[in-house]
């Protein structure tokens, strides 16, 4: 299958676009390198050392023999997007390619500004070239549990069945995201249901948990294929946050009272699910949302598996919440689709993070303290930090 | 009450503007006249002519003694939003500074994008001045009925109590948009709902029903204060088209079966309606939500009351759905809210529709049929219809 990854250098798209590869899928990726940009911006960066696209490229080919095809441009610019896509011919569409922090989306309102008309616009190309150019291409795009919110609810797979005055309908399932980067992905949804309606598009929104790890099979093979591995208060997820902070003998930092519950995912589920999606496309005109994501903890859970797998002395501290979200709510959600469809779900295990505090303790030296602490706050409105 | 009218020097926005100041209110207008704009561009415009903003104040000031201030810019210029609500000091502001035609958003990818765009940035530029300059402004948001589509349950006011699987929680209505406009209208409200609850913001979101009329007690003071008359099949209101058709001696237009139900509201309930929100704001934090509409029609129940009521021979005639939309649905809105604060409507009328008759016979030199024709089709993705 020809399959073209948007935003194919990033933490996810890299791993992806060499899993598809190496399964024997015809892969090429896209991408604008604006990830590596963000890095310069905040003086923040990946523990484990990246390679350019170029050369993880030239290495997966010298290592597998197998040929990952190139485009760099930005998705918002129509005519590239129309191009590559004309070019590529893709039968599956993997789309990465958008502003992916929460934080970053509410640094001030120049990044919200930016996060959603990066995203939305992207976005709106692709379907307005898929519409154009060939409705029979299957988008299998990200989304975020972060979507939903925390309803008080069960959270199902995008569509919600309600019964109300006696009457019933199928309606998209009512979403309460928590950040302008969250937002982003509703906008989006609500986008692509209207191109299936209208185009007989065929969609898939893959509501992602948050995901952990840094090692899938393919960036095992050569230190140069290495994804990466974000740590600081913008970009790293939280996971990944307290494995290094438990490495670097700092306390793991909770925001309020850790009550608050995520679903989350491991890296090698998230290329196995991609996998899954492409290879049992959506119907034609069907939007299909599945919850990719396997399990779901308190923050304060999630510290406490971290404390107990690492063999060392570890403090958790709990610091004022700078992001306003409900820290006492309930919490469940359905992840049927993905496993119905074969994926056998990785746990969060001991020996997981076994090998994810041996990356860091590799890496430690590179590590930037400073770029652990939050400093994005949710309750502050600011144009612009810079002014 | 010192009230900011966004896009004051629109259909609505200009006759806002002055019943809201006829009634002791201190009045300013932020408009980029971007409006006339899209006449150039498509070579339509207001079947009644319409004087310049600087005019109708002007003649305003003249007739009543009383001054609206005036802002010229572009609301996704974030400085001079800023600024204007600066200087200006608004308690209330009322957003009507979106691009508002369905079919305009439909026309390729560039509209659909502009649309999303500007709206969206607008209203966020709004909602980060309101956050950091003074979070007890209260906003006045339009939005669309349009924005639930047609479910086949009742449509709340914004807000839905739903049970499931045992528990129960109140959710932001599901919607299901029929354009990239209403989409754009959905993606500001889960945006605005957002600052509520981060900064406490006091919104409410008005989803009104398609406008009908021309005349409000204002806009008759004085030729030179009327406003704008869209007859074209981009920017026309349905029945505002079908009443130019019927004294036209035109057969009346209706799209596909004509069993498509809408929410209607006569333009002198709108200006009333506004009024109403400002003098009884939302609470701090609230995300408040009214159903701005009336009565509800089918299009074939509207061609037959303009034909009616019109006194001539009146045809009507079946064309093809240039739009992709259910024809056959359950339609039922509740609208309390703003009855509850005293709206007493006024309801699609003889009366009404013969005043319409005689403002259209007044300037039928002026109509180009050949605008009157759907020319934009849901069913084509185009990327751009220029090249």
């Amino acid at each position: 299958m020809r399959i073209l990854v948007l935003g194919g250098d990033g933490y996810l798209g890299w791993p992806t676009a060499m899993y598809l590869s190496a399964r024997g899928h015809d892969v090429a990726v896209l991408d604008n390198a604006v990830r590596r940009q963000y890095d310069h911006e905040l003086g923040s960066g990946s523990l484990v050392p990246i390679e350019s696209l170029r050369t993880r490229i030239r290495v997966w080919e010298e290592t597998t023999g197998r040929r990952i095809e190139s485009f760099h441009g930005d998705l918002t610019d129509a005519d590239f997007a129309y191009e590559t896509i004309r070019r590529f011919g893709p039968e599956s569409i993997v789309h990465f390619a958008e502003q992916r922090a929460a934080p970053y989306s509410m640094i001030d309102r120049k990044h919200a500004v930016y996060t959603q008309t990066n995203n939305i616009v992207g976005t709106l190309n692709v379907m307005f070239a898929m519409g154009e150019l060939d409705r029979d291409i299957h988008l299998v795009k990200l989304g975020t549990m972060g979507e939903y919110g925390t309803p008080n609810i069960d959270i199902e797979e995008g569509w919600l069945e309600v019964e109300h005055n006696g009457r019933s309908d199928r309606v998209l399932y009512p979403k309460r995201p928590g950040s302008f980067y969250h937002l982003s992905k509703v906008h989006d949804s609500h986008n692509l249901e209207f191109g299936c309606r209208i185009w007989g598009l065929r969609v898939t929104d893959l509501n992602q948990g948050i995901v952990y790890g840094q090692q899938t099979e393919e960036t095992a093979l050569d230190a140069r294929l290495a994804t990466r591995f974000d740590y600081d208060a913008v970009f790293g997820t939280v996971l990944n946050r307290f494995a290094i902070q438990a490495v670097l003998g700092r306390p793991l930092s909770v925001y309020g009272a850790g009550t608050q519950t995520r679903a989350v995912i491991d890296i090698r589920d998230t290329v196995e699910c991609i996998r899954l999606a492409c290879e049992n496309p959506a119907e034609q005109g069907e939007f299909r949302v599945f919850n990719q994501a396997t399990e779901s903890f308190s923050l304060a859970e999630m510290a406490k598996i971290v404390a107990n797998s690492y063999p060392g002395q570890v403090d958790v501290e709990y610091v004022d919440n700078p992001r306003v979200e409900q820290e006492n709510h309930y919490y469940a959600f359905t992840h049927t689709a993905l496993e119905s469809l074969g994926l056998e779900p990785h746990l969060l295990s001991d020996t997981l993070l076994t090998s994810m505090f041996g990356i860091i303790e590799q890496h430690r030296d590179r590590v930037d303290l400073d770029a652990l602490r939050p400093t994005v706050r949710w309750r502050e409105a600011i144009s612009s930090r810079s002014s």
